[in-house]
């Protein structure tokens, strides 16, 4: 593992049975408030993505929002936020998924990516787990007239098996 | 006005009644899909704070996560996230504020600073309405060894007095 992946490793905090028992939690705050790792991380990003010929990046609601516009800026594309139903004003789309108990839903605006043929997204999260909500959110900007080229996430759960569950290829900084 | 900030004024759409009838909603996500206009307002915050001796930019949640989090990794600092109550794994501190109907609540890491002794901190949000978010995130940042040296608003609905109730410099991007 090069130095910059040993330095976003280390600044992550596991917290142990958050939210619930059991559960260990990836702390990501302890990374993005330690300037050094996050610059590492935000560089790693950049030099992956630097050769792709990006029109968007689409950030879920609320981690997402963090790395996604953070790289957006640094490639000079826009961004877009897939939020929790109720947050966008205007017109949207939305996707449904299952969680343990219920379900959960995902939106976007109709005209997220300015509708765009064939404009090409990097969807971003911090984390995959079960990856219901990133599939969610895959199927949303594929229903656009948009298409899902990558989906990237800080960490994979990779036990949990979650990136079979989307159609999209997918890269993942760091798998625990 | 110069020419970026009419590209970033243009770039905002009005949403009337929303979330409710008679609110004309400010929405942010024409001005972050579209690439020159996100450009022109992340380079414009950067000329903004680039001379100040920042160690912290802290954002709320959720659309200030945005916004705080391109700018922190454009200047070489940290980012800490102010979030909703419960989404926080660590050890917290938090604030409540008053709503119309009740009350909310906001919450940081008691590390969120990582103890630096008189940290600054930059605080930013997409908008300021009527301030309670805001000054709830002000104080909760002072309430740890560090300072909210400045609170920045991309919108400033001036009409309705928010920034008054801050105990902090202010600067908004377009007032309102």
């Amino acid at each position: 593992m090069d130095q910059r992946l040993e330095t976003i490793k280390k600044s992550i905090r596991d917290i142990e049975d958050f939210p619930k028992p059991g559960i260990v939690f990836k702390d990501i705050t302890t990374l993005l408030n330690d300037a050094q790792a996050y610059k590492a991380l935000m560089e790693h990003l950049y030099d992956r993505y630097k050769g792709y010929e990006l029109d968007f990046i689409a950030g879920i609601d609320a981690r997402g929002f963090i790395f996604g516009a953070a790289l957006a800026n640094m490639l000079g594309v826009g961004f877009v936020p897939v939020r929790k139903k109720g947050k966008l004003p205007s017109t949207t789309i939305s996707q449904k998924y299952s969680l343990e108990y219920g379900y959960d839903e995902v939106e976007i605006h109709l005209d997220a990516f300015r509708r765009k043929k064939n404009a090409q997204v990097l969807l971003i999260d911090d984390l995959i787990a079960t990856g219901g909500t990133a599939k969610a959110a895959v199927d949303l900007i594929n229903k656009t007239e948009a298409l899902c080229v990558e989906c990237c996430f800080i960490i994979n759960l990779e036990a949990l098996g979650g990136t079979d569950k989307l159609e999209a290829p997918v890269y993942s900084v760091l798998k625990v």
